[in-house]
């Protein structure tokens, strides 16, 4: 991202990559998620157990609106009984490191 | 940061860090106050005209909650008549790079 673009998205609130940016951040558990599936793929289950202090309809909600988003994939495997798992897909691998960077600004704050 | 903080952080979503950062991150203006920030201090009346579409209540709102959290700071000048202006800290300087370098993820996803 050169200066150009970081002028044109602080001068407009409503630009499209600030609103992007904060729709993947924000939400209580979208970061959470989105670092549980970093290392492998999870069944829903797997992640209903991963998660356990949120409610079922709140979970599945967030799942979708990831997956509406771009972050995650759904992968349907033809078994018997048929599996389906969550995972990242390439743009969400390809911003993980940046992902995993923002926490540090919640542990600079933290330090007294 | 280790690889040890960040298995405490993505093993707990309560997790003070995760709660800090997001509540700095989130809001829908408070990424764009900082910003707005980044150059220079600026009285209230500067930051109600470069925000344009916020209402008042929730511009001061948003004002005291990222003073609140350390992220601005109110200076007072002894001039008449008084002047104040919003700044950023010193903290909130040294985390403006990952606060820039997280828009490229809302550039990212908006690439078709």
């Amino acid at each position: 991202m050169n200066d150009n673009t970081h002028t044109q998205i602080f001068s407009d609130v409503s630009h499209p990559v600030l609103k992007k940016t904060l729709d993947i951040i924000c939400g209580k558990w979208r970061l959470y998620i989105i670092f549980q599936l970093s290392e492998q793929d999870r069944r829903y289950g797997e992640l209903r157990r991963m998660v356990p202090d949120v409610s079922e309809k709140v979970l599945i909600q967030e799942l979708k609106a990831l997956v509406a988003l771009g972050v995650l994939q759904k992968k349907s495997y033809n078994e018997v009984p048929p599996r389906v798992e969550y995972g990242l897909t390439e743009k969400a691998r390809e911003v993980l490191p940046i992902l995993q960077q923002i926490m540090v600004i919640g542990k600079t704050f933290l330090v007294p």
